[in-house]
């Protein structure tokens, strides 16, 4: 089992997260994204069309996209995706929050800010963002108030999806104390089997220079 | 079964069309989010911290959110869905695509647009979402360009999921025209069964004043 990955991914983080957490081994090829090895002619044709990373290589030659489907992908058949319908279905409800709701808000955000990309546009671009990822936060925060985990009290696929953008948030100015159940979550998740530590900076060709 | 929903929402679309295409009763509840109905703190508790529609309501009491975790959830042991892992992963991939590139941009910018929002930002706000509302078409043409379906050369939930928001693209200024095996494939999946024809316009009071 192959995967496509570069260190400064989170969205790669949900996934190396997961396969530490299973034990699973798996070969790590490295892709320089800011140098286009995701938008080659091959990449484009039978990695991924949307040319990026993560990709999942499960047996030679076939490939599976989007981290969150990859998660769903390696958990099928472990306690960390439930058996029953309807937990799954809400399993399914946060990691798609999470990609519409969390991702595009925070972790778009945090890549504008940590790469200068940021000052390229004006600065509602990026306000709008931020204020979006706060209401993600927020709803976070609402459901965890009731909640020790996302999805039947105990831990599944759900929080390592949604661990690596929320614990993500002060890169972008939100400060996780004003989240306090999510804080504790984020802790109890961090405690759990398979915690991989601090993810890799951008390196220095993701960084647009002041122009 | 009941369905929270608004006729002008693209992603209640989406549950509407699934549930014509196998012919399953519902009871339809109308919400006025724009008259602030999906933030009440009932909704909020027990519907959907998010203080969003579509919700589906399967058996009184349970509560599940998010389109496109409920279109797994209608479609789990329908034709649908498949049933091969591999096949399976490529419905979510495309699923978590349309959450992460294609809701957020073309549905959002939609929204800005008919009710009146995309002045009340800089216009960069907009022509973001609208650049990346056309990658994410791009990365569709290059896949349907070699495929009559999404996923299994068949048609999936995943082809209803994508069909909601990619055929109002031209609201936002994306001419359909410039992506012909998108529009090939909007025409067939339209050919299909539960074809349900245009959503609702959005209601008068979504709409934003000049100020
Ligand atoms: N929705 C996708 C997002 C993937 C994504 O945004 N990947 C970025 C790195 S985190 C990438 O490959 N960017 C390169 C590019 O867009 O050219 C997922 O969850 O996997
Ligand atoms: N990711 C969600 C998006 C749901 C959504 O954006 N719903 C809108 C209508 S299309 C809504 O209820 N807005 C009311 C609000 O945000 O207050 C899904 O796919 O269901």
């Amino acid at each position: 089992m192959r995967l496509y990955d570069c260190a400064a991914s989170a969205n790669g983080y949900k996934l190396r997260h997961v396969l530490s957490w299973l034990g699973r081994p798996y070969e790590l090829i490295p892709v320089d994204i800011f140098a286009g090895e995701s938008h080659t002619p091959d990449f484009l044709r039978h990695k991924n069309p949307a040319g990026r990373i993560p990709v999942l290589e499960p047996e030679p030659g076939r490939f599976l996209a989007e981290s969150n489907a990859i998660l769903l992908f390696l958990t099928a058949d472990t306690s960390l995706l439930p058996r029953d319908a309807f937990e799954r279905a809400q399993v399914h409800q946060w990691l798609f929050f999470e990609q519409n709701c969390v991702e595009p808000n925070i972790g778009t955000a945090r890549f504008w800010v940590l790469t200068g990309r940021a000052r390229l546009h004006h600065p509602d671009v990026l306000r709008v963002r931020v204020e979006a990822g706060r209401a993600a936060l927020t709803t976070l925060e609402r459901h965890l108030q009731h909640e020790d985990f996302l999805v039947g009290g105990r831990p599944t696929v759900a929080d390592i999806g949604l661990y690596a953008y929320a614990h993500l948030a002060p890169d972008v100015g939100l400060a996780l104390e004003d989240f306090p159940a999510v804080s504790r979550w984020l802790a109890r998740v961090k405690a759990q089997p398979g915690h991989i530590g601090a993810l890799a900076p951008y390196p220095a060709n993701a960084m647009v220079s002041a122009t």
